[in-house]
């Protein structure tokens, strides 16, 4: 073996670790996610402590993922598509930590509102949750195999995602302003979708860095996202 | 000159180019955020759209920022502390980028509101929105100086913004509960101020990056501010 196929072959190696890695860690944020929403729809606290341990194990799969890129961009000077891999991944961490972060304010909420008399509006929510851990997962998926048409149905899907939370505001607007009572818990309850809604900008951020790392073409610009 | 001398004044002057720019960034950010202000306050909805257009500027710069960066890596093949400056900034437009977004959403947020009677409670809000401007200014000086004992203080001054809209929402929440027909502007007025502590939340993981980045001691876990 000559010394440009070992390298290559350890390259190919460190990139299939980096790529296992950032799958595993979207995959602890998803189950984070799921786990915050149960803490509301089955009504069960305990959860929410469990989430904060989850989230340290995330961080620690983020400081794994940045050396690992660091190792790389040291060892393999890695150029052109490579070198925009390993820039995109980088940047790609940082959206699934605050998704971590976005599951604790969920768990923390949720707990807060379960102590109250159960509120009417909380079908949708699930749905919602599901939608936003299924693009999450999708998006990494487009990352690591560089499939631009699955990161376009991630965009699509956000929308759906988005839809989901105006229809859910609009529902709870009537009832706080019929039942001013109602308008405390109602808050906490848009808080919560509001947050889901911001899992599924996450990922389809995610998403258009895909595309562009793929096509050389900005799509991540031109469409504002960071919630209403 | 040497080779060696050579390609170690191009790397400085590259760095330099890349703070340059990442400091303008900043500033443009910083300034749409107070366009998105006044677009509430002095109720001028017509710099709402300039707001889009400001956006657009923000986007090429990161694009410009992230292709410095590339081209600092291939070339430079930077190491150690370098390598991780160069990492951190490719993370740090990314939240940037975020802000200009969040600006553009407050200032849609701001012309709706202006089309109904003034709220009563606008006070606080440019208070908010200028310290959200000064922490964001404060964590990119941190970061091109590696100043530590500032990051420290954009994370302690975030808490003042987290403080703003916990008391405004408290305010809020009272008005809405005594006169429901001021529920919808008080939602709105509530959606404008979680952006701006979302601003403090940026600015604040910009200053924790600056801190791991030096120090190489994560305290950018533990915190959650994703927001409430």
């Amino acid at each position: 073996m000559t010394d440009r196929e070992h390298t290559s072959k350890q390259f190919e190696q460190q990139l299939r670790t980096l790529k296992d890695k950032l799958l595993l860690m979207g995959h602890h944020a998803e189950k984070m996610i799921a786990s915050s929403i149960q803490v509301l729809v089955e009504r069960r606290p305990s959860l929410a402590e469990a989430i904060v341990h989850s989230d340290d194990a995330l961080d620690r799969l983020e400081l794994e993922i940045d050396n690992l890129c660091y190792e790389i961009l040291a060892r393999e000077q890695p150029v052109a598509r490579d070198l925009r891999f390993i820039a995109t991944a980088l940047k790609i961490v940082r959206d699934i930590e605050r998704i971590g972060d976005i599951a604790v304010n969920i768990a923390q909420r949720a707990a807060e509102l379960i102590q109250e008399p159960e509120a009417k509006r909380l079908v949708d929510i699930p749905i919602m949750a599901e939608a936003a851990q299924r693009i999450l997962k999708e998006s990494l998926d487009a990352f690591v195999n560089c499939d631009v048409e699955l990161a376009e149905k991630v965009i699509r899907d956000d929308r759906f995602i988005d839809n989901c939370h105006e229809q859910i505001f609009g529902e709870l607007l009537t009832q706080m302003t019929e039942d001013p009572r109602f308008i405390l818990r109602a808050l906490k309850v848009i808080f919560i979708t509001k947050h889901l809604e911001r899992v599924g900008d996450h990922s389809s951020n995610i998403a258009e860095m895909v595309i562009f790392m793929v096509r050389g073409q900005d799509i991540r610009h031109g469409i504002h996202r960071a919630g209403a």
